[in-house]
């Protein structure tokens, strides 16, 4: 059996959109799924059945966060990251994904040095010198032992940086690098971006083939689905090219990354409804860290099955609830004697049980329940909307 | 019908001990009954339903935090502490139990005058002057709305003052006074203190009958139940005499206080010991603020019922974890690669499904599931063990 098995429940007739449940080692998981993040082994503040009870049935581990500390090899010995952090309702764990390190080490890291054969930079946590491969990624999500891995890719940023790069990191830590481009905006000439884009995307590729040698060789291949990465910036040339090459790679399920990125909400559908056709339409197909609601939406209906974002815990760490109207802010004077739910009508714990004014009070009071209370209702939010 | 019942389940002959059911018009608790406590309005990181299911029955709100912030009208208005909290599984809420807020006055608030009408002092939060006198307590108390109120009193603190007066406020504020206290430690002479425990005792009960008069006038008396405290430091004497006076109110229970104030074991022991047969034997006895196994063991012993204390939580918070063989420390670098469970064999939620290892990760981490797990921990080891 491989290790990740695709069935198509339903296919939509007006769009692309798709009902998929996609099988892993530790368990199925139905389409469009909500990937929650759990950057250091734990979704901030919550129980994994909290999780669970939201209705997530697969969730994204860090594999940047979790090699610095408490490093792979120890949940390797633990068992993998699954039964470790309680995740899933059997002893072996749920369904979980991992992705490269890649990601992270650009926008966390303090990056020393990148070239064809990998990066090196420092550690966030202790500065301690760290080199991250293909080979070494590979190595370090089959010691965290998820059921889908990323491979290790190449991600341009956008050639604005109008905001801090796609955070995908649910963590207050901000490196240098990432406070820089967040105090100074930066345009790239078009000529530099292209040249930048092509070379992430033969980086991307020559890195793919890498991952796929090494996974290959761990012999975790059938245990652990390895996803290929899409890469090409906003220049659709690119991104046909890049999807080309990388679908000659056998492999269970394939993604889109390098969007949103600092991008517009205009650029990333461009981009999916570009790119999320030219995948199989027979695997599944993951656009990475994608988190807004309409954009979601816009690329469930070109095709795209799973997502994952830090938006619903961090926001509501920061007071912020998703609902069906927008976004509110519950830290509001208004709030403090509205004895109505976050969402008046959702079904989830939160609002089954806490008023707004309650919900206020915790967050005056620098209460911790406070953003679990909106993290919980957040998730569920995502999770009711696919 | 009274605000609280009592019935004798069982009365053990060997001892005091008895097994007894208390019930409040928000449902009972069978006895002896460990309240865990939220200072603001929560137990700290934990849902009330997660709280519930340890085996709590009953819980403690703080009036002097909830009074300064979000204040007791707000409560009121929002229908009461208890469903405003989530506490309880029906609309109405369950068990809960207020302190009279005087305790906190003198370990938090910068007092600044203390004489027979009440007291004066200034908020920890934001400096207000805030007058607190008997009748003050009982109409806050009332709005707030548990079930079990207390008397508001006059608490000496020990004769030596080796460690901080009792910390019944799970809150890391410490006021000037406290750290004076911790940092310089004082003994009392044996006269001073001697007067000290007389002039709490007289002013103790000349604020109970205040108490009794304006709860009476309330129109509450059938629905919140007034219990009366027993003063006297160290001074058996003094108990008697309070106990003697005390319990000449018909209340429907009675509480030990001025305990573990920063006297050793002995002196709680001995205190306890003689107190509790002094209280009615047909009505639930409640020792304050008293959270050590050994101590609860023995007042339950002496036959007391009713006992609440931060420790669960606050060690919990910082990793230290209650078992049957001691507290261990779960940052512990020993525990790295421990795949054992908190305490082997123990049946609570986290001890089913986290290791040592996994726990220890979070601590090091900074992530606050950590706190969470050993709290929700803890709290089980308490019912656990009553």
């Amino acid at each position: 059996m491989p290790a990740i098995t695709y069935e198509l429940k339903k296919q939509d007739e007006s769009s692309n959109a798709r009902l998929v449940r996609v099988t892993t080692l530790h368990g199925s998981c139905d389409t469009p799924a909500f990937m929650p993040v759990g950057t250091q082994g734990t979704s901030k503040g919550l129980l994994p059945q909290a999780v669970a009870d939201t209705g997530a049935q697969i969730v994204r581990g860090n594999t940047y966060h979790l090699l610095l500390r408490p490093g792979s090899e120890l949940i390797a010995k633990m068992g993998g990251l699954q039964s470790w952090t309680g995740w899933g309702a059997t002893d072996g764990g749920g369904p979980m994904l991992t992705d490269s390190g890649g990601f992270q080490v650009f926008s966390l890291g303090n990056l020393n040095n990148i070239d064809d054969d990998g990066v090196r930079f420092k550690s966030h946590i202790d500065g301690a010198e760290i080199a991250l491969t293909p080979e070494r990624s590979m190595l370090v999500q089959e010691q965290l032992g998820a059921d889908i891995i990323m491979a290790f890719d190449d991600c341009p940023p956008a050639a604005t940086q109008k905001v801090n790069p796609r955070n995908t990191a649910d963590s207050p830590v901000a490196s240098s690098a990432t406070r820089a481009a967040s105090e100074s905006p930066t345009v790239m000439a078009p000529a530099d971006y292209a040249r930048r884009v092509e070379l992430a995307n033969d980086r991307t590729l020559r890195w793919l083939d890498r991952c796929v040698a090494a996974h290959r060789a761990s012999g975790r291949w059938d245990e652990q689905g390895l996803f290929g990465i899409v890469q090409g910036g906003t220049d659709l040339e690119q991104r046909t090219y890049c999807a080309d090459r990388v679908t000659q790679h056998d492999l269970p399920g394939f993604a889109i990354g390098g969007v949103a990125v600092g991008e517009g909400s205009d650029e990333i559908r461009s981009v999916v409804e570009h790119t999320a056709p030219l995948l199989p339409s027979d695997k599944p197909r993951y656009l990475m860290g994608v988190g807004y609601e309409r954009d979601i939406v816009a690329a469930v209906r070109a095709g795209v099955d799973m997502f994952d974002c830090v938006l619903p815990t961090r926001n509501g760490r920061n007071a912020s609830a998703f609902t069906s109207t927008g976004l509110i802010r519950l830290k509001n004077a208004k709030f403090a004697d509205d004895p109505r739910p976050i969402e008046p009508g959702c079904d989830c714990e939160v609002c089954r049980n806490f008023s707004r004014s309650y919900i206020r009070h915790l967050f005056q009071a620098n209460e911790m329940l406070g953003g679990i209370l909106v993290s919980l209702h957040n998730q569920r939010q995502y999770q009711r909307q696919l």
